[in-house]
C-alpha cells in the first residue's frame, strides 16, 4: 500500500520504518523536500521510500499517518494541502503538548476542544481517526514490548475508517482487536488527549516511556 | 479514630459508612447540621456516627476526607474553616467536573491549574494528599471488586502526610501498597484529574463505573 507518514521525528520515523518493513511503500513528509532527518532516514530504510514535502506525502498515500508535533500539525496539514488529503483516512497520532512552559508539558487546547477535533473541522473532506496517542512510539509498533493485555483508543467520526484503522494496526503492528477501543466520535480525543497529563506524569515515575494501561473491568 | 467526612452524596456516604464498619468515629459534614441526606445515613449506621455542618466535622475529625462535589469543594472548605482544618491530613477524592454543559462533563479546572493545588493554596497549613479520585466511589473502598492489580494514584507536597494515607487506605479500604503510585507534589493532580476526561468516556463505553486502570510497565 502506498503511505504517506507526515513528521519525521521519533514518531514517524518508527511508524515510517515498521511500515517498510512489513512491505509497503512509504513517502515521508517534512515542511522541506530535503530535510535532514528524512534523508537519514532513507538513507536507513533503502527499498520503497521517499521524502517530499508535506503535500508531496500526502498526494503520494491512499492512508496518511499524522506524526506531527501536535502543536503544528494543523500548519502541516494545511502544508499537505486539504486536496491531496481529501477522502483519505488520517491517523492523528500527536498530542497538543506544548513544551515552552517547562517539564511536565501542558496542552495547547483540551477540555472543551482537541485537536482532533480541531483537525476534523479544519478538514471536513478526511476522514479523521485519533489513534495510538496514548503510548510511545515503540509501544505503537511493537505492543508485545509490554506484557499481556493493554488497550489502545481509537474515535472519529467515521464507522468504517475506524474498521479500517482497527484492522490496520492489527495487521501491521501486531495489536489485538480486543484490546483496542472505541470510544465514539472524535469529540471523544479530547479524553486521549488530556490522560497525557497523567501520562507524562507516570513516564516521570517509572522512569520508562515503555508502558500501557490496562483497562481492568470489575463487578 | 476520630475522622471528618465533608459531603453527604454518593461519595461521602460510601466511604463514611466504610470507616464506621471499621471501627471508626465518623461526623459527616454537609452545608447544613440536619441535611436530609446525612439524617438518612445516620439512620441507616447508626453506632458512632454523627452528622453536622462542614465545620462541626472538620472541628471534629482528627482526619479529614473531602468528599464534596469537585465543582464545590473550595466553597465547603471555606464553610469548614481553615482553622478547625489546620494542621491535619485532607484527602481530597473529589474532581472539578462540570455537568452544566452536558455529558459527558468538562472540568471547571484543569492543565495549568488544579482542584488539589487551588485547595493547597487557599490551605496552606493543611496537608492535602489528592487520592482516589480515579476511581468510582464502590472501588475506593473495595478494590477486590476489579480482579488483579490495578492502581491508585496519589500526590501531594508533604511526604509523611502521603505515607499515612497510603497506609490508611491499605489498612481501611484493602488497597495493596504495590498498587499505590505517588506521583509527587501537588501540581501533580493536574494529571489524576485530567484522567477524569477519559475515565468518564470509558465508563460510557464499557457501560460499568465499576473499572479501574492497571499501569503495565513493558521493556
Amino acid at each position: 500500500m502506498k503511505i504517506a507518514v507526515l513528521g519525521t521525528g521519533m514518531v514517524g520515523n518508527a511508524i515510517a520504518t515498521k511500515l517498510i518493513n512489513v512491505g509497503h511503500q512509504i513517502t515521508m513528509g517534512s515542511r522541506t523536500a530535503n530535510s535532514d532527518a528524512g534523508q537519514e532516514w532513507l538513507r536507513g530504510v533503502g527499498g520503497r521510500a521517499h521524502v517530499g514535502t508535506f503535500a508531496d506525502a500526502a498526494a503520494f498515500g491512499e492512508l496518511v499517518f499524522d506524526c506531527t508535533n501536535g502543536a503544528n500539525s494543523l500548519a502541516a496539514l494545511r502544508q499537505a494541502g486539504a486536496d491531496n488529503l481529501r477522502g483519505k483516512i488520517l491517523i492523528q497520532v500527536g498530542n497538543p503538548l506544548d513544551f515552552s512552559k517547562g517539564m511536565p508539558p501542558t496542552l495547547t487546547v483540551c477540555n472543551t476542544d482537541s485537536l482532533g477535533e480541531q483537525t476534523q473541522r479544519e478538514f471536513p473532506d478526511v476522514r479523521v481517526v485519533k489513534a495510538l496517542n496514548t503510548v510511545n512510539c515503540d509501544i505503537m509498533i511493537a505492543p508485545s514490548r509490554v506484557p499481556g493485555d493493554h488497550e489502545l483508543f481509537i474515535c472519529g467520526n467515521n464507522a468504517a475508517a475506524k474498521r479500517e484503522v482497527t484492522d490496520r494496526l492489527c495487521e501491521w503492528f501486531g495489536w489485538r482487536p480486543g484490546n483496542i477501543i472505541d470510544l465514539g466520535d472524535i469529540t471523544n480525543a479530547r479524553g486521549t488527549e488530556m490522560f497525557l497529563a497523567l501520562w507524562v506524569r507516570l513516564w516521570g515515575v517509572l522512569e520508562t516511556p515503555h508502558f500501557n494501561i490496562h483497562v481492568v473491568r470489575g463487578e
